[in-house]
């Protein structure tokens, strides 16, 4: 076929191809922004960065391209094209793993600003969800930056209500049933008072048998965030109830057998 | 050959291949719906999802054909999408394999919402099975994110009776076979009066002589998660039992030796 | 050489090789079905997806040969196939991992239903042995599905008489050479009532100095799964023999020096 | 076409080519130095070293191209260079992992000289922030070197307030409720006296019931690394303030049980 | 060339190489049967399959190799074949991982049957030494099976003599020097008596300081296997000897300073 | 073209190339000797070597280029010499991947001989930095050979002054400012007679409650590798002051509560 | 160019690289042979063995040279040959990281036979080092095989002196000075007549606070392999001492509150 045919056909191929790829770029970032709340700043960084990437793209296909038409060897050029691009491809290989990762939290909203979670073993109040990197303030102050891929499992501490549990131990010697009973109009009167309380709370039973001790647990559903403050109100008055009722909350015990040497 | 007739011939593969495939696609996903009880709006994302990746892949492959038929050099144009097919291609690999294992799970009914399992280190009752992300409510409030390519073995704990295990120790001084008796006799009582015990409470013998007891063990079949309440019922009966036959349950022990200095 | 007789030739090696291919896909899952006793059901399926993806491959190959001989360029359709190849094998890869694991578990009997065994970390009676996934019923009542690529080391509890040992601790001041004759007695008279013994059980002498106590083991072979049971008997037992005869299983022992302060 | 023509091509690309990719490299490197505050000694070490490899890229590029135009075979010393750029990369590898990391942590802020931070499990103020090490002096005085690839999570203890934490155990017999008030009132009379404090200190509540003492916790919010200090002095004041009321930090407690032997 | 010519040579060549390779086969098989003892039944299975194997593939090279003559296409079929192959090398790869470890586990004797081996973390008496798989017979009766590949470093107990390890206490107000007189002659005796003591039993010296004892430590070599019931019995006689030369084995001490309060 | 001009061009080319690749690496080495204080010996070993590759190397690429201009088919010659190439690049990948890092330790100047050192796990003084290996003689004699390959984060001991701590616990009965004083006091005169204290040492306050006790931390900077010494020498006179003052450091407490059986 | 003329080069070719081949390996062994002291024996199978694989590898690229002069396809061939070198590569891959591994272990002198080391987490005498595995024997009589790819750090304990350390326990009521002094007394004497005391032995000072006793720390340097025995000639001795001055190891020592119920 005629040389001249086959430019034609390759660059009105490329005149029709590049704006849509363009507006396929914008139109994709702009249904993004909306859906993920992206800040309108980061939709714009995003857009500029992927329209650069696909413009250079095109024009280098188109450039080999008619360098191949015109028989000049091609070879060469596109191994050195190959190695830059593995090169920057490997620069970028984890930055990509992490903005997919990252796409997908907020995409089924596992963490929100805010919420208090768990991911990569760390623990914390959510401050920012970056593209890259999702920091976390620890209660002790750190903050904490995790690059998105590191983020598998998400256990999100702030959704729902939360579970209230105290452990109470009683000694042998006390009635195990009367313990139970007194206990549970403490629970009855503090969830009458306590508007975070949702559920409970309820003395579940006997847990277990300590070396000292019979353990008691008992269970709430309170608010979120709530749960903390709850457990040490509730410790604080069923040990008043105790006092009062005079039952004990042993010490450790211990059996001594005299033997002279 | 005419360049003609082998026009001719691509064009009409591609006007045959085309609409089977899609309604491969489209039957795929019915019979998958039903099977596995997808619901009607994930089974539309999936099918639509689907065809649209079809459709442009071999319209690609139909205009490279063509092209290579005119003689216009394909080579770059075949190196650019495999450039965009392996981005896109590192990006949804962990997408894939969320999937296929998401659906390896509904498939054999490994999970099922409203069970209790322990999958990926992680425990609770499942909120929600996706096809990328398995959602499990912890007992203390959290909702965990499972990616489901994180999930290998599954423990499912709703699958049948559950054992209840009631460890009960008695001082060395004790009777251990008058005591086994005993503690027979309550297990005996408790099964008659409780609906949710499906076999047992037995007192299966000493389990072990720990430093300042002798390890009785009762193991009894309970109706799916009543298996707590059940042992902690068991714990208290026992132990009622116990102190009304003076049977002691040992603090530790301590024999004293005293030597002057 | 002539086109028409290249395409003769492809077109009769076809009909050659497709139905030969398809018999000896037969003939091997059904002489696996023998040896392994494989369910007729799973044989049917495993059949029927074999041939079915045979005879897809080989209708691709015979249909890409004769684009070839027309000269059609088949480049960008082996590429797409490729493709499509790849996205499968890639969801498929875990799974013929899982086939291959289950067969060689099959093929050497590793693990048969109703075995106990500990696999992949995780203990019980095998239920189910499946091509992709082994589900075993932990004691607890849980069901755990393994994928079989798992499944590296399997300890099979479930392949003969198993050990039933008893350490029993004697105190400091007690004749070890006496006490290890009087629970040998108790370890004869055993063994001669209880038909699940098959071996001992023997006092294999003093295994360890404790703090408070001196420790002599007991060692018998029983029964498959009765080894727990002979373990409880056998320390009820020894207990009543040396209460009778007076030997203490010594308390922690303390001396205690006294110092004024 | 014509050789001469095709070589003429070839060589302006070159000429146009090669400064525009040098004055790249240049304001790329130069753009980077500003924002993210690079010595000037280390860009000026950077951009020589792009622009080296840049040099010898493109000019071998030029020569294999002009080769394959007289028709030289090049396959043999693509070959070799593919062998020798094989080599350098896999030296480099890691090279540019340090620095493509080393590049985010710099662009993200997330570590900056003198801060506190944890990285790779070490932790300690951090000294220099090189492309490829990041040097980090622990607290007892060891220089830790991390090469920058080796950082994935990182916690910034420098970025905020810091939480003080101080738990402080009574004896069962106090009454809890007037414990807390006089904590609660040396809590406030520290926070009036000390600058660093933010916030509280706070007695939150009954933490916990230990074996021989109730567990109350405070909490405040100090100055950034002041938080330890803060720990102490609340430590001190709060002993003397129990000792003048006369409230004890209990001693581990035991119940003795005496029986003859 | 003429086609014919170039047939006629393949033909001939395959005609050589095709019984040369059998024979090779049959030959190593044959040799390594006489070297690693394989039993008879093994060598027939593995020279059936490996000849199996080269016939089909020298068959399909020379398939290939006559339809290239011919001017068939063979890329496609190439193609479906590397495929083929794969598939069953993925399969496969595993099997040729634990023939060739287990190979070298038999070349090197590192293990045989009966030994008391540690291997893949498992522990026990070799049973079966396969091609795929390891059967270890632990202690308790469980049968563990170790696919070869998991077999990395060898810890082999039956080879040569053991040794037999006693540490013996005694108070910290006994003559050391006396004690261990004594209990060197009380192993000098144990030794003249017993033969499957190899070396030994010797009282090496004082180990350690305890808390409440002087740790002596004694050691032999014994027979292999030996170890254990010689430990017991060293157990046995050489507290015999303490007690009649009355040597305290001591209890824990603590010093009880007395404070009011 | 005419075959003798692309000869002579090959063979100019190779004339120019291979010594100025001779130069260029005996010059990169000298720099390298000069900067990184290579021994002499080392220098002439690494430059031999690398010049030999380097000539076998482009002969190889020289005799290729030859062959194929003959039209000599240099396919087979070209995959056998990839095969040796991948062979020894095999066994020489792990030994690239020492030297590299062996590199970036010298150039950083991570590790000095006669530093303390940490690396890969292990401790000790460097006695030699190798190419390949890097030997760590450990406190107790031992020579640790680590390939530095293994060598990732690097703690060095010797780069500036050490931190010397000394937690002391003085009695919940005593004054703790007074106690303060008085360890102050000795800490000033410590450091007023010691050279090797740099700074402090300082009692920086009450670190914790212990179940007896109330713990103070003293820390001093002191010369590098004296950090135990000090830390030794304050300990005894920090016990002896508080001998002098009559402040207890106190043995655990226990308040027993006696109750009859 | 004609056939014949290329026919003539590779033969020649052929004749003259496979003696030099043939003579390099041989040389290479020898020199190797010396270095290293292989044995005789292993020297042999190692030459034997390379010059076997060469020899076939040679040949193999002769023929498919000359079958490519004639035109015959060798693609098919190549393939196959590739197959067959990937499946002897699976097999030997291991194989060549042992002996690389093995190779620079000599080659360095990090292990030599009756050296006690520890690699791979195994420790004991060094019985052989093998070009695949190092045998190392156990204290206990095991006997370990080790592949020498499993080896990577090396812990050589036999290359120069070894520290003996012992800590000794004073009572906080004891004189610190005073002990010391005695206790180095006791160390100088003991150097005076020990010939294996290469330093030392010591007393470094006060090593740290015990709940009950004041640990004070001895130090010396022995001949290599002594250092046990040297500790307990020195705890035995340091005892004894002790002993006569009536200076007290302390037992624990515990403050009893007592409190009535």
């Amino acid at each position: 076929m005629y040389v001249g045919l086959r430019i034609l056909l390759v660059v009105i191929a490329y005149m029709i191809i590049s704006p849509i790829g363009k507006k396929l770029i914008t139109s994709t970032v702009m249904k993004m922004t909306e859906k993920q709340r992206l800040s309108e700043n980061r939709a714009k960084t995003l857009e500029k960065l992927l329209i650069n990437v696909y413009s250079y793209a095109i024009l280098f296909v188109l450039i080999i391209t008619l360098l191949s038409i015109f028989h000049i060897p091609i070879a060469p050029l596109l191994a050195g094209a190959g190695v830059v691009g593995l090169a920057i491809g490997f620069g970028a290989q984890g930055l990509v793993s992490d903005v997919v990762t990252g796409f997908f939290i907020l995409l089924e909203r596992q963490i929100e600003v805010e919420d208090y979670v768990t991911a990569a073993g760390l623990s914390g109040i959510v401050e920012e969800l970056g593209l890259r990197t999702t920091k976390i303030r620890d209660f002790d102050g750190t903050l904490h930056f995790i690059p998105n891929r590191n983020i598998s499992n998400v256990s999100n501490h702030s959704r729902g209500n939360m579970r209230a549990l105290v452990d109470i131990s009683i000694a042998y010697e006390e009635n195990v049933a009367e313990a139970i009973q007194l206990l549970q109009k403490v629970c009855d009167d503090f969830a009458a008072k306590d508007d975070r309380i949702k559920e409970g709370p309820d003395v579940v039973g006997v847990q277990g048998f300590g070396s000292s001790d019979v353990v008691l647990r008992i269970i709430a559903q309170t608010e979120n965030l709530e749960q903390w403050d709850v457990e040490r109100q509730l410790r604080k008055e069923l040990k008043a109830a105790l006092d009062q009722a005079g039952i004990e909350i042993p010490y450790p015990h211990q059996v001594n057998v005299t033997k002279k040497h």
